[in-house]
């Protein structure tokens, strides 16, 4: 059975640039954003957001090549590779937007900072958070499908 | 085999109370704190150790009672409503922590509103928010055991 997602193929390829391209987003963002590094949360995000880019990036990299050469991505010690990976990567992406997340309706709704100082990029920040979480989920359904296939491995 | 942490037994039924009991420790520290519903974060914290407060208890009669009177609780039906249930309360924990240590973390090391606001009490939001990560923690080995059990069902 050819599960949609799966390494080497195109709908792998294409979850796997999806993530990258919004966690690039995510990163670009954020760094436009002036004074984000007085914030400890949106520091974090940038660190795990360029992970989780260089992670998709790389596995991006190794879909296009399978599908070049026309090889399977399917051996027990590559896909054991990929599920640890892909866990470590989308829990700290999780865990990055949640706290962003929470420092962004702080901001907004909670101590009136985005009203009251017209200079902090308050958009900004909660684009770039936007996008954390969009990259999360493609990276958490990533996760799904790699330990979906390594119990049907056999 | 036996799994330390499988429903029924003493190691589930420790497991759960420690659940329970770190989860109610954050929702009444946290609810101890004036001024802690000025905070969307905390609010949310509040709900999510409440609903794992909850979880975890109810589970732990189950578990008690199944030790009480010596039954399994090994059915396919019983352990897939377990590992619906652990996930998701397990998932909210997680968020609930990550962005409640984001904004404690804003407090203490960003704005410095501790220092400067000596009313507001970050120390009992920090205790609250480590009560919240240790629940999380107890909460995501059960789910893993679960899912585990799940597996080899069969």
């Amino acid at each position: 059975m050819e599960l949609s997602g799966s390494p080497g193929t195109w709908s792998g390829l294409s979850l796997r640039l999806g993530q990258f391209l919004f966690a690039a987003a995510s990163v670009c963002v954020m760094s436009s954003a002036i004074g984000f590094a007085n914030y400890t949360a949106f520091c974090y995000l940038i660190a795990s957001m360029g992970l989780q880019a260089l992670w998709s990036l790389g596995l991006a990299c190794l879909d296009g090549y399978a599908l070049r050469m026309k090889k399977e991505l399917n051996s027990a010690v590559l896909v054991s590779l990929f599920v640890v990976g892909d866990w470590v990567t989308s829990i700290l992406s999780f865990a990055a937007s949640c706290s962003a997340g929470g420092v962004v309706v702080l901001f907004d709704k909670d101590a009136y900072f985005c009203s009251r100082d017209p200079h902090l990029p308050c958009g900004t920040f909660e684009l770039a958070t936007a996008f954390a979480f969009l990259s999360w989920a493609l990276s958490a359904t990533s996760a799904l499908v790699m330990f979906w296939l390594l119990l049907h491995l056999d």
